[in-house]
């Protein structure tokens, strides 16, 4: 089978596999679905039911939380508790950093959550990639990469696109476009004007970790043939200019991280790089670059309730509070 | 609600909103889903039942046709019947250019049909689209647009992008886009190289003629500044270049061809002109210019006989003959 479409499985595991079997359980906020949460999880949240209505059907958020910041403190609390106890590997990298929770990217956030825990709860998370490139007189499109900081909490020592962040509570797309470059492989402000937007990847990972629902707006900048990204952050390890070729290479290789792969097949795929004469699986590989994760929760919470009350002929109880 | 989220909801009208209703059944060939039949065609497709076993759950084409033509020979004759009979539009515009029926791009062929008749079957179909730019030293990139000929069987006089056209029996992609853009725009093969691949685009439309779902491979190729296109087949009335903005206005006119605003879409969104700071219902757009057709027909014909089985209660009889 094409590597390239063993590749998009990979990064769409929980996409083409986990969501079918309907361990997940859906999250609900203010009677919509925002999140899906694992059996792992659950159990935990089963000890804090001032807070999450675990039912056979669906986890909740105590509706009586009344706003915004209620939300995001009762929420905080449990994440801390489990925490330091160590419940999920996820948490140790705690960021101090927030994403919105959300139904999707365009509507009003419930509450915020530390960047480490959305895994926890499939909460959708949104991201900025940029891929910097080169057509070089002789070797043709080369792109460049970095090779992740030993330190960093997540991929320690994979490679990765040259600039890439996540998109944190009060930033703009554009914004976090131009201060990643800025931070990670000081793009001058004078280049960066040559950032192009060039749509987004969507995909829905699973690792030992949790889910990640990710969509990607992906930038392309092109770059001069003398230029050499220089990383500020301390977050870079090394870069390196590859051609095409090698590019696709390192891509399919195992020290490349997985959830960066779709920018770079993307770019590859916009750019001509790989097209239907060298790639007889494109059409999937697309579709699996675009899934529609923008519309994957659509679990509302009255239908939800109606087939609980109806599975168990519990009329007018609405609250099933065992697994 | 944004205006290109609600074009992008019109050319997937049946995606939103036929599929779910489930009044179309899926067509069976060889045991495997290859389309979805409307109810109108059902009714008339009845009327040949040593051709089309029409159930309450799918329309199986007569697993006794032995091969690839003896099937495309028996749906042929039912479909010159019904042309003579003047049943359906659509095979007013018979074009003796044959689509393949397949489960998928990259699967084979089980037999072939008239393009105009897999609307009444909902067979995938494929097809080219080319898009002329220019990099206009003042206004910026500018797209050629063509005016189809007041003749052409399907949109007359409609705006359409530059160069396009189906993938018949025998031609490859690529081939078709060379072919194609030397016919309708006289692009010269020197200038042809410039052709770059940028992917594809899939939506499911659905008009009076029939079901579309339509995958359309997308190629760009920058123009120079002092090339005009010139029509060598006879289907274009006009040509006309337009600077963004306007070619975005008239993109969302009534007289743009429904079934070609996915690739300027698509084309403006890979080139940062549509982009999120200036349009919001980005990410739904991008969904909706990649709907899953590749696994879009799943259903698998064993599980539907159990399900049929079931309902009817009509243990080891298979075949039920009545709607």
């Amino acid at each position: 089978m094409s590597k390239l479409l063993l590749l998009a499985q990979k990064f769409n595991q929980f996409y083409l596999s986990g969501l079918a079997t309907g361990e997940s359980r859906p999250f609900i906020v203010e009677g919509i679905q925002v999140g899906l949460v694992r059996p792992d999880v659950l159990q935990q949240l089963m000890n804090f039911p001032e807070v999450f209505n675990v039912t056979s059907g669906y986890v909740e958020l105590n509706p009586a939380f009344r706003n915004y910041e209620e939300r995001t403190n009762k929420v905080d609390e449990v994440l801390r508790k489990l925490r330091t106890e160590q419940k999920f590997i996820t948490l140790r990298g705690w960021r101090n950093e927030y994403y919105e929770v959300k139904r999707e990217f365009n509507s009003h956030s419930f509450f915020k959550m530390d960047r480490c825990a959305t895994c926890l709860f499939g909460i959708l998370n949104y991201g900025v990639d940029i891929t910097g490139y080169v057509r070089h007189p002789t070797l043709g499109i080369c792109i460049w990469f970095q090779k992740r900081a030993a330190n960093k909490q997540t991929w320690p020592g994979f490679w990765d696109n040259m600039v890439g962040g996540g998109l944190s509570v009060g930033h703009g797309i554009l914004e976090t476009a131009h201060k990643e470059s800025q931070e990670e492989a000081s793009v001058s402000k004078d280049l960066a004007k040559n950032l192009v937007s060039a749509g987004s990847v969507s995909f829905f990972y699973e690792s030992a970790r949790g889910l990640f629902p990710n969509t990607v707006f992906v930038f392309d900048i092109e770059l001069p043939v003398d230029f050499t990204p220089v990383n500020a952050d301390g977050e870079v390890e090394e870069f390196e200019l590859l051609p095409a070729a090698q590019a696709l290479e390192r891509v399919c290789s195992t020290n490349f991280k997985t959830t960066s792969v779709p920018v770079v097949l993307d770019f590859f795929i916009r750019h001509g790089i790989i097209n239907i004469e060298n790639e007889k699986e494109l059409l999937k590989i697309i579709e699996l670059l675009h899934v529609p994760l923008q519309s994957i929760y659509s679990y509302r919470f009255p239908q939800i309730l109606h087939n609980n009350v109806r599975e168990t002929g519990e009329n007018g109880s609405v609250r099933i509070n065992n697994i």
